[in-house]
């Protein structure tokens, strides 16, 4: 199977962490969300341990909410020892309601609005990753206003475009995101940053990708980070204490992706990051990573129930399933892989080449064309769909005023749910 | 303007239905979806009047909810003696909860589960578009249950693409939709719904694309519909009363898509069903059409505040808003095009070429590239986005955590909020 939590019992039933799904599916109905939280809890170890055994003591692993963000979720990283990347108030509000503390939290976003800061600095976030000029003079602003000195890491662009692995005038330095290095803005920033009265600066930070299996885009932009970082040390004196690399790193979505070797890869980016600073006589920053994806979408899968399947002679065969875009809009958005079982039919051979479509009534509403499932799949039957645990949950819409489903998640042998199923009640609530 | 409810007053501000959008995003704040109820029932009489014209009494005109559902638009569609489209036991229970007669209601959908059917027999649907054979034998057996006929359609694929106006032996037939007339399915159809106790059939339905502006494919479906009816009279003696021939026409994004003239294209639709009868022998049967966009699109609106203008030198410059996919993927998903403004400074000289692009920590996060707005334009100032009356709010997500904007409507010279604004603690409500 694609990730080692993944099993076939004796009775051929899909399971994840030893639980079968078809259990979990009858209890909980489909379509529904499972999480495996040892295995979140899993890939926050290999993490955190791999920083440390590389950085030390002064590395951080800050979990990205973006990709799962739930209050459990935000209680497993408290109790994890991970900091939190965070996007918006609402994802640092999750936390805080789940007990996390803010003081261990970076506030990303290109675009946050004062609202949005007020509301970080009133709950003591420990660092705004401040992305552009307007964002700067409100963060010194709003923080005067409350009589804090707000810190911060300043996002630049370090110009590497990591699909090419080419670092080049265009690509990432053309982005939404952050400052460029290569036009100056970058250290425009800086200046601006150093003159705010309120504002005290960290740091740097810069993000080049996702779904990334080695170090080569890190190493790339380490060394641009640390020349930039040693030019803004001789030009003005300062030294950052923080050097945050951003996240990227991927999750296998079917048996042709790679394995990540993460050890391998942090040791890589460490020994360079060594070097760099040894010829640039810079101490060596605390380094954090922001990975989000590569904690959580191995640890999920989605469980839905066949309600069709539709054999047109001549052109191709579709399975529909009781959920779809509404629940995971990846293959509409990206054309995204995934690998897709009939969890009940473990066994069988898989000769049946279809598509696998969700209910919403629009042509592209797709999880992914081109599977072999079981010759005999009949409504009622259990589709799984694996590595779901990423940007499945976080991105459901009620499109089709679908209820979103529940997230039960597994841990130590026992299932919990951590998301209540939406009703239709819950749609018109906000309704007048 | 695209469209004849919007204008500008004598402060340089965009106006919907004369009111001006500035004072809406002050008193209601930003992101912000407006929709001009006025609007929609102008667009629901226009789309009645031409069918009654041209079609007489039994013609209905259904909403096809699926652009946008929530209980105050069910309400215009009751007081506007519209039909409704449904694609969900959600849409359903909105448009019920709103006070709409579900008799008056179409059940579509490519997936309808058992709970649904249920649902929808238990309030009294009116018809259901039976879409495939598993649904076909679920309706029965729940009715039977319920001791009632369910009134149904038989969803058909002509075998039309919208988009090459070929009736060809790809496109639609290949299609997650119905029962192909082609393959023999639709006839398999017939006769498997003949067969069942607790089914009547009252018609058949089809559905042949989307932003559409002529007639040609609906006259195309028409006549492959009538060939089929007339097919079935012949072989089985059976007369469908109702021909529903779906939706697809469309909304203008852009200056340069074309005005829809409604009265004309359903005239055409008529000449064209009244000759293939009378060549066939065949009553008129009673015609429905589903539009959804082309009532809703043109009267919606969304307003967000610029929250940075960032000009990359030698590449390109972003507005960034404080919304983005997550309450407009459209651009994302389909690459849709959209007209965007500067609200209050309508009258300003629009020199300034940049992407106007959302918050969400997303590359693909983009409203709409390459669009040309003020060069003052800085933080706080006001956006438009035109025509996203429909697919906006139904398609919205909670990505990345961000709150969904409010819906307000304007009806003659008032406002009022429809849909309330999302709130930090929404979206924890259903964490356990």
């Amino acid at each position: 199977m694609i990730c080692d939590n993944l099993s076939v019992n004796a009775l051929g039933h899909l399971c994840m962490a030893g639980q079968d799904v078809t259990n979990l599916a009858k209890q909980y109905q489909t379509p529904l969300y499972v999480m495996d939280a040892d295995r979140i809890r899993d890939n926050c170890r290999r993490y955190r341990q791999a920083m440390q055994r590389h950085f030390g003591d002064s590395a951080r692993v800050l979990y990205a909410g973006k990709a799962a963000a739930f209050k459990q979720m935000y209680r497993i990283m408290a109790q994890e020892n991970m900091w939190i990347d965070a996007v918006s108030s609402g994802e640092l509000y999750t936390a805080q309601q789940a007990g996390f503390d803010l003081q261990n939290a970076v506030f990303h976003g290109n675009n946050k609005t004062d609202s949005e800061i007020a509301f970080a600095i009133e709950h003591g976030v420990g660092l705004f990753a401040a992305d552009n000029t307007e964002e700067l003079l409100a963060i010194d602003r709003i923080a005067g206003e409350h009589n804090v000195r707000q810190h911060i890491l300043i996002r630049l662009t370090p110009g590497i475009d990591t699909h090419t692995y080419e670092a080049v005038n265009t690509g990432k330095v053309d982005s939404k995101f952050g400052f460029a290095i290569e036009t100056g803005q970058g250290e425009e920033a800086f200046c601006l940053a150093a003159s705010l009265p309120n504002v005290v600066i960290d740091g740097f930070h810069c993000h080049v990708g996702s779904q990334v299996f080695d170090s080569d885009s890190f190493l790339k932009s380490a060394r641009i980070m640390l020349a930039f970082m040693a030019h803004i040390r001789d030009a003005y004196g300062y030294t950052a204490n923080i050097l945050d690399l951003g996240g990227g790193y991927g999750a296998r979505y079917t048996e042709q992706d790679p394995r990540l070797n993460l050890d391998a890869n942090i040791g890589a980016v460490a020994q360079c990051i060594r070097q760099a600073c040894k010829a640039s006589n810079l101490p060596v920053p605390a380094v954090f990573l922001e990975p989000g994806r590569s904690i959580v979408a191995d640890a999920g899968l989605t469980l839905y129930s066949v309600g069709t399947v539709k054999t047109i002679p001549g052109f191709k065969s579709y399975v529909a399933i009781d959920g779809g875009m509404n629940d995971n809009p990846r293959y509409a958005l990206y054309g995204a892989e995934y690998t897709v079982v009939a969890a009940a039919k473990m066994n069988e051979p898989c000769g049946f080449a279809c598509s696998l479509v969700g209910r919403c009534c629009e042509s592209g509403d797709v999880i992914q064309p081109d599977v072999k499932l079981p010759a005999d799949l009949k409504r009622g039957d259990l589709i799984a769909v694996l590595t779901t645990g990423a940007y499945n949950f976080s991105m459901a819409s009620a499109y089709n005023r679908f209820t979103r489903p529940a997230v039960v998640m597994l841990e130590q042998g026992k299932h919990f749910v951590a998301v209540q199923r939406e009703t239709v009640d819950d749609l018109i609530r906000l309704d007048l």
